[in-house]
């Protein structure tokens, strides 16, 4: 039984959101006051206090731990493609999924590295979403099962989720849901992707004018019905499900996190468990996350997606939370502090 | 043995670096040519691409491996401290190394955390260098020896080094090396440190300019003798021996990267085989990676010293390498390459 199972419109599932737990204040401020007690100039371990925190709120416990991690990539094939937006055909989402299941990709070997358990949900990968620039992606009743696959993905054990995507064409579709959600002109949001030029680029700006022009009042879940794929919605459903159970989730890249932009756009409350794993070299990442005010843990120029910037970010928890939970205090140690 | 066993001065260090190896070229180009061929569009992996040639340049081999990897962290006491330049007493230097030996800093975490083993060398702390502002830190015997003892820390095996220090006041060493290096005025390269107040860094910048005034015709080691404390002599000292064996290093944040400064000064290429592991929120740090061109891998706001950036940073390696050896190629998985 996952948070969405019985619901039965996206309006509900907007309404549902609004009755979802939020972060421990009291376990956050346990945690900042163990921080202040640790053998270390206050604040000198930076960001990674800030993860502990944010974990400790998250987790409801002043000493949190991550003994499992989960990594879902969620693959989708787009009906945009029809447009020509992307180089490599449309075979190569699947032919990645088998990659995933044999072992062979980034994210696989990022994981590993980092103790995150993998898992793949190839979502219909044979009928692909409608093309944006001449219908809605999906109707109601797709984007629903696609948010319900999501929350059912998510192992209710989990001490933190890691969220990634798969999809031939799918960086056309983070532009176009940013595009809606934070305006500007469609040049702001295109990037090469897996590897377009200038021309290609020109196509993918043209290709997303004509679908918020067709889609241009739409906004929160509706939004997502018009522009996703069903791996952006199945993303948007392991946040929701995450939320209802109180997991820290690390976000990837541009397009996992222009994925959740619809669910900012209802509320940015939505996203207050979710930390972004790295800022891509995909150029709109910057902007969106300045626009979603959010601060990357990691800039590696990465680009890849498969949530292999997230897995990569794990690594960083973890350091922060070994930090926080095995470092002597001043008293122990017997260290003057100043 | 070590590279600096049997040198009797300091001119002899300086010559004997143009003896040490550089990078295999052929390595680093065989490691790109298997990069082009895994399974992700060409150059996706961004910095981790760069790290996985940069391994292989230096382990001389296209498949590089991290299976041993050795983290130091060199400790030393100032004179320059009797000038007030540190709101922690001295003390703390000592107290904070039977802190790593009882296991209870960050770094003990971090280096758990990563997979690096730590060893602690503490040099002469009953015994702190002279107060630069009023004479040289150190003798040429003194130098030498501790250069010596740097290199002697190096585990021949390792596959990287990891490299950090602590010392109470050697934030106003590492400005005053900085200054040295690369001019400016000394506001440029005085921040915090472990606390300091505004009154407190202006108290700084005063010492660093009797200490430049004093010593300000000395460049390359001389540098080093007349500003560093022993444990950046130590650093140096280690970094000769890596570069002598091929071992690639990580340095940490400010104080370790101005403690290679004075090699800097002698040749940037003495510093070809070292990487950052994290830019230091102490403001000079960010002025000293771009006058030595430097690109650090992390920014975490961290400023705690103890090779607590390296550590984290050695994660990041580690990932970059298991996906270099460990993805599939696209003949491998059957995907096509566009």
């Amino acid at each position: 039984m996952t948070i969405l199972s019985d619901v039965t419109s996206l309006a509900d599932v907007a309404a549902l959101l609004a009755t979802l737990p939020t972060a421990d204040d009291q376990a956050t401020a346990g945690a900042r006051e163990r921080q202040m007690t640790l053998t270390k100039p206050p604040g000198s371990l930076g960001r990674l206090e800030d993860l502990a925190e944010f974990m400790a709120g998250w987790q409801r416990s002043d000493r949190p731990v991550i003994e499992t991690a989960q990594a879902v990539v969620f693959a989708g094939n787009h009906g945009v493609c029809a447009k020509g937006v992307n180089p490599f055909p449309q075979e190569v989402t699947m032919q990645m999924v088998a990659n995933f299941q044999h072992g062979g990709a980034a994210i696989n070997q990022l994981c590993r590295a980092a103790g995150a358990d993998l898992s793949v949900v190839a979502l219909d990968l044979e009928t692909p979403t409608q093309d944006i620039s001449e219908a809605p992606a999906m109707s109601e009743a797709e984007t629903l099962d696609a948010l319900r696959r999501g929350a059912a993905a998510v192992t209710p054990g989990a001490q933190v989720l890691i969220l990634g995507e798969m999809g031939i064409g799918n960086s056309t579709i983070a532009a176009a849901l940013a595009f809606a959600a934070f305006g500007g002109v469609a040049e702001d949001w295109v990037g090469p992707g897996t590897g377009s030029d200038a021309e290609g680029r020109s196509l993918k700006a043209r290709v997303i004018d004509q679908a918020i022009t067709r889609h241009k009042d739409s906004t929160g879940f509706d939004m997502l019905a018009a522009l996703g794929g069903r791996e952006q919605a199945a993303i948007c459903g392991a946040v929701i499900e995450a939320r209802a159970r109180s997991i820290p989730v690390l976000l990837d890249g541009y397009i996992c996190t222009a994925a959740v932009a619809p669910l900012f756009n209802d509320n940015p409350a939505w996203l207050d468990h979710c930390l972004v794993g790295h800022a891509s070299a995909e150029p709109g990442h910057a902007k969106l996350l300045s626009a979603m005010n959010k601060d990357a843990i990691l800039t590696m120029r990465m680009a890849l997606g498969e949530g292999s910037g997230a897995a990569l970010a794990l690594n960083i928890l973890r350091a922060a939370l070994e930090c926080h939970n095995g470092m002597a205090t001043f008293a122990e140690a017997g260290v003057s502090d100043g």
